[in-house]
């Protein structure tokens, strides 16, 4: 029995907890939202799936700091700008042999794991799952998805292919990739402008796509995406990046969906991943000598719409 | 009696017209608002003057095509982006000796104006006087002001300081400039920084101004205002222009105002003047081997939002 910990259990982490524990591994749930934790513990995780009565499922959860014990597995799931306290907070559960699974969205993160443990234990990947957290102990599962993973370290690849099959005996359909940096970029690049443009825009993707701003904005970001990605021996070509993203304004597509981090910003008022997107474009750009002052702009301009909606 | 025509007779427009008028020349105001125009002639101009009984004041008002009879003075105070249709219409109105002055915000008007007119005849300049259109017909005024002119052509001094004592004696407190250029860029800079911002993010200048990321944003905008109006032999020194624009946030400054194009944008969702101001810039800048990444992007920011909240 693999013993899993959940290090970020918000909407994707309980989904993957929930479905890693129906598949018989042995399951905890961490998260620094007290109520959260509380209301799985006295009422079981309620999962609502389209169709069916809603679950209530009995799955161990606690507060990161909580808990000791020494994990076989370490699924990341936090916020971009909570990885690090997250990190901090779980060192007591990270043994020599503890394999840390990074599944966030953005940049950087590979960087910032190396900082608490061996690049052997270290995997990271990108999903296509989704999942909605409908309130404390609440989450909403909908469609499909998929895993991409890849070992961090090149003598790894033996216990990449051993996670990539737990995930698949939980139907998280999980496969090994050979470029996963080129995945992340990729998927990131995504995030970078629609997300971005969305939450700075205050629309959804059908919405700007129908603008006829929309290529040149992209374009923008892009090819700033792209010079940097090159930096890094990813090839994320400009052509073939925005074919991948301009179908996504078909509203039969995602077209009429708010990205998260326009329900973060403009619904929420809360802190945006946007330092792990186009904010890390501008860093490492700027490190780098590459010029990236589209996405240096988008980065200020966004974080100057937090200080206006965040209240201190 | 000269013979004055307002081209473009909104809240600005209409207080340049009453005030000159009632210092005894002739004036006519040309709106293509037919509202505002009939409202005009049907009960007259009303004038809210804080602390006043509002006056009613009878005074010639027509829709620009309806006027055909030769001006000494038209003085023009259209938005931006309708200046080059109101000169084609008042073609007619414009005789040999016809001095045609431009007191619009923004920058490039000199140029469009000399399509229409010879340099000897077009006279520049900034006004600070403000007004209020608080429906057809009505302005509301208050506060004091000043106008700043200069000719075009340096033949055209004489008639400059002519201008002046027109205006001066009807109470607008012109002054002859001898470097008037500046002070278009100066202002336009202070309305691509703040307008542009504050209609952007959607907040008023203190807001913007109690944002950390304020001063990186003013300073990226005002580095290539500084840059492209230098090709134009202009001064427009960044320190300095910075040190003029952060006292703006003072709330007891002009702070707690939202900026013209944020009530044009977010508030009645009309076009913005973006193309005269940062638009400007980007576009002069590309021409002559600039870099404006920043007011480029800023500039397609603010069309695309256009592109949104507009309705077709």
């Amino acid at each position: 029995m693999t013993k899993i910990a959940i290090a970020g259990s918000g909407a994707m982490g309980s989904r993957f907890g929930y479905m890693l524990q129906a598949a018989g591994n042995s399951v905890v749930l961490l998260d620094n939202w007290a109520a959260h934790v509380q209301a799985i513990n006295t009422n079981g995780l309620t999962v609502n799936i389209a169709g069916q009565a809603p679950l209530q499922v009995q799955i161990p959860a606690a507060l990161p700091t909580d808990i000791k014990e020494i994990q076989d597995v370490i699924i990341l799931f936090t916020k971009s700008m909570q990885l690090t306290n997250m990190l901090q907070t779980i060192q007591p559960l990270i043994g020599p042999k503890t394999k840390v699974v990074c599944l966030l969205n953005g940049l950087g993160h590979p960087e910032t794991i190396e900082r608490y443990l061996p690049k052997t234990n270290i995997f990271v990947g990108i999903t296509l799952w989704t999942a909605g957290l409908t309130g404390p102990g609440e989450i909403t599962l909908s469609g499909s998805g998929s895993v991409e993973l890849q070992n961090v370290a090149p003598d790894s690849q033996n216990a990449a292919k051993a996670l990539v099959e737990l995930l698949s005996a939980a139907g998280l359909k999980a496969h090994y990739s050979t470029d996963v940096l080129f995945s992340i970029w990729r998927k990131a690049c995504v995030n970078g402008t629609l997300n971005s443009l969305c939450a700075l825009l205050d629309c959804n993707i059908a919405q700007l796509g129908q603008t006829s701003q929309a290529t040149t904005l992209l374009t923008a970001i892009v090819d700033e995406f792209s010079a940097v990605a090159a930096t890094e021996g990813v090839d994320l070509q400009p052509a073939e990046m925005l074919a991948h993203i301009m179908p996504l304004f078909n509203p039969e597509e995602a077209g009429d969906h708010y990205p998260s981090m326009h329900q973060d910003l403009i619904q929420h008022h809360r802190p945006t991943e946007i330092d792990y997107l186009n904010g890390y474009v501008a860093r490492k750009g700027t490190e780098r000598g590459i010029a990236t002052p589209v996405n240096q702009l988008i980065t200020e301009l966004v974080h100057t719409k937090e200080a206006l909606l965040i209240e201190k």
